[in-house]
């Protein structure tokens, strides 16, 4: 193991999306650490096994991770990157098998769901749901059963050695997750700062996630936002949600834009006039491949 | 079957939350018509198969159901009534069976997922994916072995007349899902509202879900809302989704209530005047049993 390598633990097993995108944000020279669940994912850093976490924020079919976010608020972990992974589903066999060769294709029920066109075309296919995509993978291989299938990432299909019968077999084209890289505040703040957003220059486009707590009353929400109107930032999601036994407060998410780095500071300091409880989760470079120009 | 009984469709099979949650919301005396998809499930009133739906929009953990939203703002049905149902989760095994007699327990793997504790706690169970949670009783029912469980509702329990082993084995209690029921635009016309907020005075506590659209630019959200606050309505929810093909565009659902119904149309009329696409999806009353005041 090479220590000087970024080591940057997901949830999953290898050859999971949060993997592939991991990759498609850093490249190949990073060491992946899978953790099981998103609990177990953000004590990772704190372990001492990790130096980042590439966690999944938001699917364009999905909606938002809410235990992501729920678990960054919990922590000291700030985002300091964003990447966004189309989600192909593809039928991975074993090296040699050919799809006449296939009767069961298993993989996650919400992968399985989001092939149904697929299983429509082929009713020889018997759907059998497993815990993991890339798990399917691992599974069948382990099997040594030529008529099995998984549907999982092509990265799943590279990790295990086996083949990819088809490609791109979801209803759905336009399925993209946006990750985000999380790093420690003292991290950050060592300026290890894997991408600097102002590194090139004032006007780059800088991305601010923020977290803050409203009280449940008439303009209160409005009172918030209208510092970012008024310093010419665009807002680009608001998303509400209760804050467990507290019934008229609220906890808001927002993602904010702006060419004018210089603008963020003041309409900060009047958003905190309005709100109870302000966090900033992360400034950083927006993805260059974003959702809508996506072509791959 | 009764003809004069409310038919209302669910995603699911039966005994599914989703089924539990129209029977918490209509009573018992009603027909319900399972669906395999959501997509299938929201064609139901239009095949003449179901006079209702009743679909989830929010869980507690997972947060919102972003493809019903989706097909919501599609078709022309309309909200008419909302109930908030704690997502339990049993071990459920054929009659007769003993706690010891267990050795293999399977279910959907989010529901797998939300029993981590009961897993850790006993060890000498197998987890078996399976692709419903109901649909997981079912199949246990019909391999007729004391030796598998299942994970589900209490009501698939019911159906399939199996033994309840373990009462709520969730890790998190605090696990609610609010459903709605939509009508379609011709029946809430016809005054066959189920349940209406207006029926038992003016200060009845009313809510209201829009969908509206906004450019992408500074000020146009504010612009948007300043209305709720002019007229003092509450701000419930809201929640931003970029709109496939037109990048600078986004999608807003909002969520409002007031004990003044009579400032909901002047509010409206203000805010359409600073938006491009405002529905109204429904106007109802909220449901009595909120998650913050939930005991069972």
């Amino acid at each position: 193991m090479d220590s000087r390598k970024l080591r940057v633990a997901f949830q999953g097993e290898p050859g999971a999306f949060s993997e592939a995108a991991a990759v498609q944000l850093l490249g190949e020279n990073i060491l992946t650490v899978p953790r099981p669940t998103f609990d177990a994912l953000f004590a990772a850093i704190t372990d001492g096994a990790a130096d980042a976490l590439l966690v999944p924020v938001e699917n364009s079919l999905a909606g938002s991770v809410v235990r992501v976010y729920d678990l960054l608020l919990e922590s000291d972990l700030t985002i300091t990157a964003e990447t966004i992974l189309p989600i192909e589903m593809n039928l991975i066999a074993m090296p040699g098998a050919s799809p006449a060769d296939i009767h069961v294709v298993s993989s996650h029920p919400m992968a399985l769901a989001q092939c149904e066109k697929f299983f429509a075309a082929h009713p020889q296919f018997k759907r059998t749901p497993a815990e993991d995509t890339a798990g399917s993978v691992r599974e069948m291989m382990a099997r040594g059963d030529k008529s099995c299938a998984a549907i999982a990432a092509r990265r799943a299909a590279t990790h295990y050695h086996a083949t990819i019968l088809a490609e791109r077999i979801q209803d759905n084209l336009e399925n993209f997750t946006r990750f985000v890289l999380l790093v420690s505040l003292d991290t950050a703040a060592r300026g290890v700062a894997f991408l600097n957003p102002f590194a090139s220059g004032e006007r780059l486009l800088t991305k601010m996630s923020i977290a803050l707590r409203l009280k449940h009353q008439p303009g209160a929400l409005l009172a918030a936002l209208e510092p970012f109107a008024r310093h010419r930032i665009n807002l680009l999601k608001i998303e509400s949600r209760p804050i467990h036994g507290r019934p008229w407060e609220y906890q808001f998410f927002l993602d904010v834009e702006t060419e004018m780095h210089a603008r963020l500071e003041p309409a900060l300091a009047d958003v905190s006039k309005a709100t109870s409880d302000l966090r900033v989760l992360g400034l950083y470079a927006p993805a260059r491949n974003n959702a809508a120009s996506q072509e791959k």
